[in-house]
This record gives C-alpha cells, sequence and structure tokens, in this order.
C-alpha cells in the first residue's frame, strides 16, 4: 500500500474547556509510529453535531485511518455515533454482547440501569464491533469509501485496552508491509539545539533513514533517530551506524539513549569508580543534591551536603575562612573552591561540588543577578572552577546552576 | 462582539510522533475559558508547509481568533511564519530589538551564534511583536482579513509568558463587552479535591455567579471563582462575598489567593515573625531547603541546611547520637526529633525541621517503602513530630514528603 495517512480525531467538550489533555491522541501516536503508520494530524472537537459531523467530513477527505476517540458514552452529549451515521448513512443497531455486557454490570453492583446506557451498546450494522473488557462502551472498526474508521471509548484505559487488543493487530495485517520500524532517541547536555543542528546540518539533510530529528527539552537536547528495514537486524544495525556518525561530531555533549537521565549516569558512573560525592549548596539551595538522590541506588553514591545559603553558616558549619569571604566575597571563585573542598572534607567524600552565587532577582556584593560560580574538587588534588552568567527569573538561574553543575559532574567522571 | 470562534493549532511533528502530549492547548483552553472565549477546535499538524498551510487557512475560515503555538524556532522545519505568509501575503522582515536579544544571549554565554538563530528574530510586518522574556523567538498578533491571529513559541514556558503578559489582556480588551470578567483562585493545603467538593457541595450547586469550580493541581486543590458583572466595583464584592463562603467551610485548608505560593506564604509569616529556618533532610535531599529558597527574600528566614542521606552523615556532621540510630534507626520518631533539635542549634536557628524516611522503591531498616517521619523544633521548646505512609514511586514519595513538610510548617507558623 503507499504511504498511509491516519488522523486521530478527539470527541469532547471537556478536552476544548482545558479540563484534560489529548493524552489519547499522544499514546495512539506513539503506537502508530512504532507500526510505520504516519499520523498527519490530530483534531479536537466538542460534544456538538454539525462540528463533530464537519471533522469527520474532513477526515474522511484527507485520510486513510480515522481514530476516533470518545463521544460513545450514555449521555445526551455523546454524538460520535451520529455524527459518523450523518456522514456514512450507515445504520446503528443494538449490538446484543455489549448489552449483556451491560445489564450484567448493572445487576453485578446492584444498580438500577438507567434507559441511556442502553445507547452505549449501539453499533453500526456490519462494522467489527470490539468487546470492551475495561468498561461499558464497545469499540467499533468501519469501513466508508475506502476509508477505514475506528471508533474508541475516551477514558484512556479502554482506549488503550481495545487498540492492544484489535486495533493495532488489526492495521499491522491491514498495512502488511514487512518493515520494522524502530526509534532511538540519543540525548545530549551543555549544547543548543540549534548549535546541534548547524552541526549536524550535512548528515541530517543527507539521511532519510534513518531520519535524525533534534528536539530540544528540558534538560539539553535529544535527536530521535528512526529507522524502518526487512528487518530487525538490519534495522539495528543502521541505526547503530548513523549514532556512530552522529557521535563523531558532536559526541562530546552525549549522555545516553532513550530513557536514561543525566542523573543516573552521574550515579553509575560514581558508583563504577567507587567516589562518593558531597555538595556545598548555596543559591541552589539543595536542588542540585536532591536530583541526585532521586536515583534509586544513590545511597552508593551519595553522601549528602550542606545547603550553606546564609553567610554564617558558610563560615561556621561549613568553615569557610574568614579571610576568604572579606577578600574575596561569596560570590567567587576563591569561595566556591573552599566550598567544594570543606563539603568533600567535611562528609568524608572523594568528591566535592560547591555552587555560589546570584539567584537575583536583585544584584548582591556587587554581582548581577545570575553570576554563578560552580567548583568541583576531588581527594586526588583536582580542581575545577567556573564562572557562569545565567538569564532568566531567580528560579531559572537557580535551575540552570543545578543543570550546569550536572554537566560538570558528567564530563569530570567521563 | 457576537459569540467569538477560537481555535488552537499546535505545529510540530513531535506532536504526531506522540513525544509530547499537546498541553499547550490544554493551558490555553482553560485560560480562555475564564476569559469567557469559547474554544471551538484543537489542531495539531507537523512541520510540513503544505500540511500547515491547509490546516491555517480552515482556520482563517471557520474561526475568528486563531492561537498558534510552535515552529517559530531556528531550524529548518520551523514553517509556521512561511505558512502564514503563504496564506496571507504578509511581508516576513527582521525585529532588531529580538535580534539584539539573540546576539545579547549569545555574546552572554559565549557561545557563537549560527546563522539560523537569526530566523528567530523575523516578523510579519505590521504585525504586534510580543517580546519573549524566557527565551528567543518573540510571538506575534497579526490580523488578516478580520481575523486576529496569536503566534506563541511552542515551550510551555515561553508561551505562558507572552500570553499572561500580553495576548489575555489584549483579548480581553479586543472582546469588549461590558461585563467585566475575573476569577480569583483560592489555594488549599491538606484537602483532597472530592473532600473540598463534598463539604462546599450544596455552595457549588447553588451558585452560578461565580461560579466555583474545584481543581486538583500539583501541591494541594485549588477553586477559582469566576464572576460576571456590570463593574469591576460589582464583580469584587461578589468574588469577596463567595469566598467568605468558602472558607466559612473550608478555611483550615486555606493558604493563599492567585500566584501565591505556600512557599512565599511561608516566607512572609517567619520574616513577620523574625525567624530563621534550618532543615536535616535525607530522603528529600535537599528538596524541602530547595523549594523555600525559590522565594525572593529568603535570605532573610533561611539560614540552611544539612542533607544527611548517608548515616555516617547524620552522625559526623548533624551529631545525631550513636545511641538514638542504634536503638530506634535512621527511620524514626526519635530519629527525626533529633534531627530538627541539631539543624536548629547547628545552624543557629529558631526552627528546625527534618525529613527522614524510605523514599524506595526497597525497603529499609525494616520499613516499607513510604514510610516517612518529619519533625519541627522550635527555640521555644516546642516539638512536633508526625509520621506519615506515602504511596508511589520513589520521586513521588520524596516530593509528597516535602510538600508535608510545607503543610506542617504553614500550620505550625500560622
Amino acid at each position: 500500500m503507499a504511504q498511509i495517512k491516519s488522523e486521530i480525531i478527539a470527541v469532547g467538550t471537556e478536552l476544548l474547556l482545558g479540563q484534560i489533555a489529548n493524552t489519547n491522541a499522544q499514546w495512539l501516536s506513539q503506537q502508530l509510529a512504532a507500526y510505520g503508520i504516519n499520523v498527519y494530524n490530530h483534531a479536537v472537537v466538542g460534544d456538538n453535531l454539525n462540528r463533530v459531523q464537519d471533522t469527520f467530513r474532513q477526515a474522511q477527505n484527507r485520510s486513510d485511518i480515522i481514530i476516533v476517540t470518545g463521544g460513545l458514552g450514555p449521555t445526551d452529549d455523546d454524538l460520535t455515533r451520529e455524527a459518523f451515521q450523518g456522514l456514512s448513512g450507515q445504520e446503528i443497531i443494538e449490538h446484543p454482547e455489549s448489552m449483556e455486557k451491560i445489564k450484567q454490570f448493572f445487576d453485578r453492583n446492584n444498580y438500577s440501569m438507567t434507559p441511556n446506557n442502553r445507547k452505549q451498546a449501539r453499533v453500526f450494522k456490519g462494522a467489527k464491533v470490539l468487546l470492551n473488557n475495561a468498561g461499558m462502551a464497545p469499540g467499533m472498526m468501519a469501513t466508508h469509501q475506502n476509508k477505514t474508521w475506528i471508533f474508541l471509548p475516551g477514558v484512556p484505559r479502554e482506549m488503550k485496552q481495545l487498540s492492544l487488543d484489535y486495533v493495532f493487530p488489526y492495521l499491522q495485517k491491514m498495512i502488511g508491509n514487512k518493515e520494522v520500524i524502530k526509534s532511538i532517541v540519543l540525548k545530549f547536555i551543555g549544547i543548543g539545539e540549534s548549535r546541534l543542528e548547524h552541526d549536524l546540518h550535512d548528515l541530517i539533510q543527507a539521511q532519510s533513514n534513518p531520519t535524525i530529528a533534534p528536539l530540544a527539552q528540558n534538560d539539553g537536547v535529544v535527536i530521535r533517530l528512526t529507522a524502518k528495514e526487512s528487518s530487525q537486524m538490519l534495522v539495528n544495525q543502521i541505526l547503530e551506524e548513523t549514532k556512530e556518525k552522529v557521535l563523531e561530531q558532536v559526541g562530546e555533549y552525549f549522555y545516553g539513549v532513550d530513557d536514561q537521565t543525566i542523573e543516573e549516569q552521574i550515579i553509575s558512573l560514581l558508583i563504577a569508580q567507587n567516589k562518593q560525592i558531597a555538595a556545598a549548596e548555596s543559591l541552589t539551595g539543595g536542588m542540585f543534591m536532591s536530583r541526585l538522590i532521586s536515583v534509586e541506588g544513590a545511597s552508593e553514591a551519595c553522601a549528602g551536603g550542606i545547603v550553606c545559603y546564609d553567610t554564617d553558616v558558610k563560615k561556621e558549619v561549613l568553615g569557610i575562612s574568614e579571610k576568604t569571604i572579606e577578600s574575596h566575597g561569596t560570590v567567587s571563585e576563591e569561595c566556591a573552591l573552599e566550598m567544594a573542598v570543606n563539603a568533600r572534607k567535611k562528609l568524608n567524600s572523594n568528591i566535592g561540588i560547591s555552587f555560589t552565587g546570584v539567584a537575583g532577582p536583585g544584584k548582591s556584593e556587587e554581582h548581577p543577578a545570575g553570576t554563578v560560580f560552580i567548583a568541583i574538587s576531588d581527594d586526588t588534588g583536582q580542581d575545577i572552577v567556573r564562572q557562569f552568567n545565567f538569564n532568566g527569573s531567580r528560579n531559572s538561574v537557580r535551575r540552570r546552576t543545578a543543570l550546569k553543575g550536572l554537566e560538570l559532574l558528567f564530563k569530570y567522571l567521563k
């Protein structure tokens, strides 16, 4: 079959009021991508017959497979059946098996069935009915003028169950190609999206299988490689080859694949090197160590830290010398370094890392907001101190500082 | 103006691949609902010029206000500008102020600017440019054949900032009916959504102006009151009256309105009472103090803390007695209390707060994951220790612990 176009339509005013996000479309899209089915559009429309019909008509014109979620329930504003009938003229009949299930549900729970619940058992004559084991309304697969229409309940649990049980196996058979599709995500820190894309420009342009797609995320940038091949072995092979080509260009910023986090990678490196870390945190206030401790098993590698937000705590708990603070201030290379050294020693660790600076919004010690020093000290005598000038709000500066600390620590450990 | 129809279009293949959910559409829909603007459609389209143009053409035909998120970035597949130019014929020019911001960003960070970054400063001639303080690409508001087009970056943080700073005030003025619509958000901690809804059931049923809408959020529950009246004075009056009625029922859980955070309220109370706080954090790893320090001016009230994840750090840095740990373990009332007392004394503060427990996923010291002790100790001799059993993943337990600490501290200070 030629390039198949699919789209996902969600029916429900609650989505247009922002009461929920359209996570059904996200999940279905992820799954369809894995089957090599291209999703070209998502649409959301409210519980209004004319507007649902307009949306269905448009889908009939532009897509081959149309997946509709929602609007199959018992209430008056569940209009998906009526809208598709308006488009296709297909007759609606009661599905005895589904009706029996609904009755049983009410009997079992000693509820009296209200008449509108009957509505949920109504299906298109000629449609394949998808029995719903997670809820009441069945799903349906119908055909109209060579287009495949799939109707699923809007409740995510029911939608997923019916998709996995019936829809994906059916679609896989329908598209009937032998292709295996696989994606991997390569994760980078310390490089921006535009810089990454610039460095990889020729590769991205030259490459169509796998495709190479950069995407900015909270903690850095990721690249998604998506390959299609005739076998699992070939798909893995070309993904691996392209990964190598990407890393030749920008490998110094690479930290992991797929679900790996920078914190996990750091904890793994620390454990592998049998090292413990301690932190001295001023402006980050504990955020850095909290991120490391988010990782399962962090106790092997994280001693803890001292949150020395107050200057007196820097002196009295962390033991920063009066002289350092008087000569250089707390926002200085010298103070940062002493903080890292003292955290390491006080907490009896191999590595100390420190964060001092001005979160803002105002100045401090004559330094503008965003001025930050980060230091790393280890028990072999190696010291690193770096200055940064971050933009943004108080908490943006604090987050960037903690993230930069993770980046520096990762590079130091690698 | 008659019934205004708005729609929200998201541009980005990452949405069609299911890599992210369209939370931008959800957030915008929520906000627009509060302004009384009806959202009739959401659409998502990939980074393909023809398809983006088709989607824009359809929106021009059916909607009055079209909000587009995404596709304004630096890369070749950011096509929103080109697509709208194709529809409207509007000229694209470079916006000097935005260009200057982009240059400054690169200079300040010692990055070299790649040519594709220039693209982000390009705007429609005649559009109102919305300066982006959270990122690089500015937003725009343009008009085409009597329809209002609003272009926003796809990064949620930037999208929200520009919406709040420019878009909503503009739309409010534009809809220009005589009614004044105003919302206030009442914020609660320590009570669930269903309980709050139960307690307020009669009030919610009886009340249509203002409407009373409970909504669960990360840090507790909020109630949004939305009122329409013929004047600012009347709208304020009925909001105030309803607020009082709500607080008569559930006032003990109330902590603030609108953008006020529980952290801000705590810092204000500490400053008003001229008190300093110190924390001893085991499983939270610094998360609690980091949340307090997120507040501007926290330095007046937060000394800092000791992150004593490792038992040795509990003993050697925080000074927890060998005896306490041997007799009761680190996950105990006794240890929690001693941690709070010692944090207070070591950091020379008025209040000490401590967190110890099992983040999981495994057991520790025979306690199941989710077992948590929180203690508060003050220099007047008042001590509080509480045990909790939280559900969920490691990081869910850690977050709930820090949040519960904020709740307890707020109640203690109130």
